[in-house]
């Protein structure tokens, strides 16, 4: 028999209806409430986030009971200390929870916009106006601030959100979860519109994945296998990346005090992350001026090389590379290298390992730049900048929910804005077709 | 066994690889040749397009002979007349696609263009570019003219396009695609940009449904059962809108006149499209003066009336409206007509029976416009104004591929700019991530 927590229906959540139609009944809700939130004022969804972010602060105590709860559960089923430590809530993290909800309702409405405007010949005017695109599904795993996260950037841009997040971290959630709720209902605004799946029972994530009449679009927060299960089984559009191997070249003509600073950050400054280089590319023709030094940095940082061949015999503390390794996002202090000849090598590098995310050339060259920038059809390619930068926040949309390799809809960062559709007004006086 | 035409295989155009095979290959050199169109120039694209409507006319009795074949077994097959007047090509409308070509031609670039622009305070550089998607695969049914329809189009936007057209139609289909491969060739494109699946075994759909990583979208071009069969069967996005029930509601500060004339004209100018009105809805304070003189015009050119008890009470001549026809496309001269109390009403109505495509309200009261267009969450939402505008071309994007009710990317009428998505291209100069 499962622990008690593993599934709603034991802990007495879910009681009377079966789990199909708990699924069912909260996506019909959120499409009720998304309709009453997509014709809501600005004012009324700040002040609902305005009023979560106060309730979050004032159970700072309920949210880290609850938070022992699970955690208590995580340790007594063996799970490892980093995964009981991206389980756990502090107050840090509570607060920080909090000033992230405050963050984006200070964000601009991305609702009701005109994104185009114009008037036909025959007197029609047209107008492209930013509407929410309506229910949105988050599946994510164990760390519970995704679930304020998530929660305040639908509702900063008019969406119900369905949540479903790791089992580990319900009674997190469902806390988190039911202060949403309250503030959505303390602003006149309905409850449903954050809601999370009331059971731990996985089959309920693919009974919401079958829900293509209710739910418009998936976000998958967490690790590649997670995404690939979500985009595998889903009928509803999923706003994804899988995984993020991004490369930066070194053009023979790079500034190499530059490229130093760039490569180094793009390695090491945060290594875990989708948007940290995991092959470098080097021009020959600069490579033995420019990986000595670079080479030095990077082991006195811990970072692990792995070269070809060319590259081993000017670094030969490098491992040798397998042709694994330039497909492989370590997600760690590891790094390939490949010296290249031209920069059409580093591009068709670039287009058969590289996973679309994010891309950087550095080169002084004007002309280098120009054809990586157009060539290199990555969601993000930079010129003499970090890939780091591939980001919501450093993007300027002041908060994100992911990055998107998807080519449709949204690329790159996805902030307020991508989490919008658009429809036509059409206002005329009484023209008709010829 | 199958009439030889009914399979590439059998009529030699398949012959060493399997189809399995065969649509892989085609899909890695259809992704091979969008690198190439996605880099080209405009004028290069035009050249091609312009290439391609001067061949397209010169080969106007090679059409007419593969045509002719085409025609040939289908009335052997036994299909209807009105089926083999739709695979029918003449010079007219040989010339009409050359036409429609040379209009593509001329439209502005949708490529390159920058769609927004901003500098970090960190000095960072962001523009966001438009781009092609890449890989566009068409799906549609006997009319040949969509095959130059979708090849210019996909050209234009710098997408490689698979088209694969009805099996009834495919010696006309192979003449029009091969002309425009030519074309690209005579431009210095990849021939490979234009492709035409070399079979007309229905399999060759399925497996070029399951090709995610190398096709980008599926633009199906037809009736409702090949839309569904391709939307339920693919793995790759797809643009679409299944049907298009929309509605009129004719307000109680409706201006009569006006009401009668977008009515009459959403209804009767063109009644087999899915932008023409199938439910017209009226207030009931206005129904007892609006609909009379509304329900003798539309008697008059031969509208079927089909109305609720109240309606009927106004019109006895309708007949009784069953509830399943609040939810038929009718596509034809049939009308559904309902009595609403409130503009409440009627939107709720709206909300159960609408595909989302189109609706229409009719009023001089601006309140109640406002209420409609904010509440109505349809592509395109018109005030005093015929649905039958829900149309590339009227909406001034100068052709359209097709019209989706889809919530992501793109929504209403499709033309070339929905055919792209964008990149970011971020300019630095050493920036790095603290």
């Amino acid at each position: 028999m499962p622990p008690p927590w593993r599934h709603g229906f034991e802990s007495g959540i879910v009681t009377r209806m079966d789990l199909e139609e708990t699924v069912l009944e909260m996506c019909r809700n959120a499409r009720r409430a998304a309709r009453v939130l997509a014709t809501s004022s600005e004012i009324q969804r700040n002040a609902a986030l305005g009023e979560a972010s106060r309730r979050l602060r004032a159970s700072t105590s309920a949210l880290l009971e609850a938070n022992a709860r699970d955690r208590a559960r995580a340790m007594a089923a063996g799970m490892s200390a980093a995964f009981v430590d991206r389980l756990t809530l502090t107050e840090e993290t509570i607060e920080a929870m909090a000033a992230g909800i405050d963050q984006v309702t200070l964000l601009p409405d991305p609702l009701g916009q005109p994104i185009a405007h114009w008037r036909r010949p025959n007197g029609l005017e047209i107008v492209q106006v930013r509407v929410p695109i309506g229910v949105v599904g988050v599946i994510y795993e164990s760390r519970p601030n995704v679930t304020a996260d998530a929660a305040a950037l639908c509702v900063k841009s008019g969406n119900a959100v369905i949540l479903r997040g790791g089992s580990e971290a319900f009674d997190s959630n469902a806390a988190i979860a039911s202060i949403f709720c309250a503030a959505l209902a303390a602003a006149s605004l309905p409850r449903e519109a954050v809601q999370l799946v009331p059971s731990t029972d996985r089959r309920a994530v693919a009974i919401l994945l079958r829900q293509k009449e209710h739910v418009d679009v998936i976000v998958p927060r967490g690790g590649e296998s997670l995404i690939r299960a979500v985009a595998e089984s889903s009928s509803i559009p999923v706003i994804q990346h899988y995984a993020g191997i991004c490369h930066t070249y070194v053009d023979e003509y790079a500034d190499i005090e530059l490229a130093q600073r760039i490569c180094f950050n793009a390695k090491v400054q945060r290594p875990s992350v989708c948007n940290a280089m995991e092959n470098l590319l080097v021009h020959a023709a600069i490579a033995e001026r420019f990986l000595p030094p670079m080479g030095e940095r990077f082991r006195t940082a811990g970072v692990e090389l792995r070269g070809c061949e060319r590259t081993r015999r000017i670094l030969p503390y490098a491992k040798a590379a397998t042709d694994a390794d330039w497909d492989t996002e370590y997600l760690d202090l590891i790094l390939a290298i490949k010296v290249v000849d031209s920069i059409e090598e580093a591009i068709d590098f670039i287009r058969a390992h590289g996973t679309g995310l994010a891309d950087a050339i550095v080169s002084e060259h004007r002309g280098r730049l120009r054809q990586f920038l157009e060539e290199v059809d990555s969601s993000a390619v930079f010129a003499n900048a970090s890939t780091r930068f591939t980001d919501g926040f450093e993007f300027g949309f002041g908060a994100e929910i992911g990055i998107s390799t998807n080519r449709l809809h949204a690329r790159g960062p996805v902030g307020l804005r991508e989490l919008t559709t658009y429809k036509y007004v059409v206002y005329g006086n009484g023209q008709i077709r010829e």
